[in-house]
């Protein structure tokens, strides 16, 4: 029986990264960027202003000046400063060499000549201020938000070069399960664990197929035949006779190297590994199957994505107690301002907390006493 | 001039929810239940063993037990329970009226009986634990995510009702921007804006059409054409003459309810109204677009979808100093468990800081000190 710690451990030290592709950045969302990515000039490029105003030489100190003109964002042409006359400048446009920048809100324009209430204000974006050409602005690693799409636009990185989609397939087994769509007979229930792999696959990009079969080794053999990145297989990992993923996963060449995670809920988990292949026996409890996904699957991915570790486990505090037992606890919970809000459930088969839960608190086998801090990762 | 809160406060008092349409299930991802959902029967169902073992007649004491036979998940028939005599049950099966399980590792089977070791722990999942039949267990105005949508699956929902998706256009305007394909040329810089919107949308899952155009009047008025959820304009919203965008959408027919907020980066935002339609003129300038789009425009789309307030503002610490500045300002930052990292920018127009930035912290224009409380919003 391995602790969460050392299958952490295991899946960070053996779990490699997969190739590095170069994709079109509208589809970067997400994706692990894997390259670092450079300033190509000047940040930004040239001296730009910053308001809407005026522009004049910087030492004339004429009272009035003559508006002879007017640089727009955009306008590539050269524009002179000369003395006594100042050009109207749009923000974002470029600042003539040797000048000022007033804002339109200090200065007063009437019969083409303007006076400006106020000077000496630095009213100018100047060129490199930001970072220089060759600075590395983005590094590998970046998991890319809409922010960091938005820098790779604006340094011409169209084409970044991010970990490739990930490949997997997802068995569900089980002969008492059902598709949801169906009203279940004595003895059956509706397949969830389907549902809730492909609801968390599309969340984190992956390319995943999905098949339900009987609980039998030949089923399993068929349904698992071909490779990809990452197997799941719901439920078959526990003791019983017929729970024969292991053996199927054996025979068709994977290492099994854990059959059980001193876990709550959880415990039958098996990982096992074919090359660069990772597969995982989950456990069919829906509960303990949504919580294996989360801590365990999602440090595989992120190892085979090459960005930061994952699940992130954040500190917080408690607002209630949980009481001990002899299995350290991943405890469903809402976070809130004040802490992190324990939602009940009766068993690994209770999903019902799942409706609000938004992160699964660790909760040592010693307990957590109301208030108490705790770590904790996020489902969101 | 409006606070942050006027804002906030208008477009939740007045922008109104979307309509709620029946969807399939493996899209809803996101989506915002419309509607409570009970379940159709007593969760669990019946009785099921929550190990894999064997059962029993619970009054039962005999000290060896024949094996007669075999439940397993899924069987749907009508089991006796005779004296003396026991049957396998996998987890999962329905256990007979009267049973008691015991589990597999408290019991030594040799020669079709079987003795056990420990007797008298609970190793049912009893009818209805979780849930009776009719009780509410997803509450309208859920957003849904991987574990709300298997909790749907396993209570038959597979059409839930959520809020349609939302239809927006944004265009860019702004003579100086290119493509980001494109080399600029003198006084010319890409457009990151729409690369960022574009994945700011995708992230929310927006419906979203994107066009560039020239910062003129017609141009823009022949853009934004035709009706939507919300209309995003970039750029053309500060004051200075070239600046079209209230005139554009007031001759449109929209009411300009605000052109100007008390907020670093970001001052000058359009917000207007037509109808049910929305308008958001957003600064040109990348930092402060960035913000308008997380601080203003999602407290809008939240409203039209009819789930809790967005966005979120959570209580953290600062781990660095912000200096007192007259506006209040929200300050790109890195969440880390110690606290908020504050993260260096020079202007409106540096996007630098987005490449590591998963937070905004809300710095009053008091400032704040090295380690002080502040509210702030998550990126991702």
């Amino acid at each position: 029986m391995k602790s969460v710690d050392e299958v952490w451990q295991l899946l960070r030290d053996e779990v490699t990264s997969r190739e590095a592709v170069e994709i079109e950045l509208a589809d970067a969302l997400g994706g692990v960027l894997r390259e670092e990515v450079r300033a190509p000039e000047d940040q930004p490029a040239f001296d730009r202003s910053a308001v809407d105003g005026y522009v004049v030489r910087a030492q004339d100190a004429s009272e009035l000046f003559s508006v002879a003109g007017e640089i727009r964002a955009g306008d590539g042409r050269h524009h002179d400063l000369t003395a006594g006359t100042a050009l109207r400048i749009a923000t974002g446009a470029a600042v003539p060499e040797g000048g000022e920048v007033v804002m339109l809100e200090d200065a007063v324009e009437a019969e083409g000549a303007v006076r400006f209430l106020r000077r000496g204000r630095d009213h100018v974006r100047r060129r490199g201020e930001d970072a220089k050409a060759g600075d590395t602005l983005v590094k590998s690693g970046a998991v890319l938000g809409a922010g960091g799409i938005g820098l790779l636009a604006s340094l011409g990185c169209v084409r970044p070069k991010v970990t490739r989609s990930l490949d997997a397939l997802h068995v569900a087994t089980g002969n008492e399960i059902v598709g949801a769509e169906h009203a279940p007979s004595a003895g059956q229930v509706r397949d969830s664990n389907s549902p809730l792999v492909a609801a968390w696959a599309r969340g984190r990009g992956l390319l995943m197929r999905q098949r339900r079969v009987e609980e039998d080794a030949d089923g399993l053999r068929q349904a698992i035949e071909g490779r990809r990145d990452l197997l799941l297989v719901s439920g078959g990992a526990s003791v019983g006779g017929h729970d024969c993923t292991a053996d199927v996963l054996e025979a068709a060449g994977f290492e099994i190297l854990v059959t059980k995670v001193a876990v709550r809920p959880g415990k039958p988990l098996i990982v096992a590994r074919r090359g660069t292949e990772w597969a995982f026996g989950l456990p069919g409890n829906p509960l303990s199957h949504f919580v294996c996904l989360h801590v365990f699957v999602d440090a595989a991915l992120a190892a085979m994505r090459g960005g930061p570790n994952a699940p992130a486990v954040w500190s917080g505090r408690v607002l209630a107690a949980i009481a001990a037992n002899p299995r350290e606890t991943w405890w469903p919970a809402m976070e809130e301002r004040e802490g992190l809000r324990p939602l009940p459930w009766t068993s690994s088969g209770d999903l019902t907390a799942l409706a609000a839960a938004d992160a699964l608190v660790r909760v040592p086998s010693s307990g957590l006493a109301a208030g108490a801090g705790a770590g904790f990762i996020r489902l969101r």
